[in-house]
């Protein structure tokens, strides 16, 4: 899942978007998918990971995604981890730890969070390099093209 | 403001969904409004906020809405709080507290959190009686008619 993930990443990349993908998936079925598409959208809730959700929510006709896993190439910022808890997703596997925004396990807990209604079973670090790889070599190509406009980091 | 926000808050009761509505506004004028969505829509994500954030970002055809602020009826969760400091809102105020998922004030600070790239100017309890009101209201109905669904809090 975390190789579908890595695809939509990529489509991400080609978009001028920061690399980030996402796949929702049931006993090993994809559900739904997203890539990042907050410049090309205008959309600041547009991460991969809120894009799988609504996506799988349509799917599955149901906001609940209780049996559901997610896989994403980027450890989850505040948002989208707050969007996985709502969601009462039951697992979350992500790539690369996130030490600016990430909200499972760098800054903050909140997949984890016992106060709340819901919680995730959380792994991290899953083919974490190629993840990285890809959000580093988009940056540093950016670096060098000042005409893509920055979006700031995901 | 507020009073903008506690019409859509109605409005999404009159739906049957927990009563929660917000509105972006910028210089005094409204830019776009939400109202919570999550039981018509299926879509885990479709709180007010987020709704509210979304339109915004198409009126003004833009993600960055450094200049825009933010009333809602309800402290923000996780989710909304951490969509508040991705689309760089400038102020948050907000009307009743959440003690089980606010994410501003009660269980975390995410709007002001210093390690963020963005941080927001809060301002909690404006006419929070009257915005809890509404939410007390509409599930004390809803324990007294099984026929609607249970969406669990907002």
């Amino acid at each position: 899942m975390m190789r579908l993930a890595l695809d939509q990443a990529r489509a991400a990349a080609a978009r001028g978007e920061t690399p980030v993908g996402a796949i929702v998936y049931r006993d090993g079925i994809v559900i739904a998918s997203g890539a990042n598409r907050r410049e090309i959208d205008r959309d600041p809730t547009a991460h991969a990971e809120v894009l799988a959700l609504r996506e799988a929510g349509r799917v599955l006709n149901s906001w609940r995604l209780e049996e559901c896993s997610m896989a994403v190439t980027l450890e989850p910022c505040p948002m989208c981890a707050g969007a996985l808890v709502n969601a009462r997703v039951k697992r979350l596997v992500y790539g690369a730890a996130d030490p600016k925004m990430g909200a499972v396990d760098s800054l903050h807990r909140l997949c984890t969070d016992p106060r709340f209604n819901h919680r995730l079973e959380v792994r991290g670090g899953l083919l974490a390099e190629e993840c990285g790889d890809l959000l580093r070599a988009f940056f540093k190509a950016r670096r060098g093209n000042e005409k893509i406009p920055k979006p700031g980091a995901e």
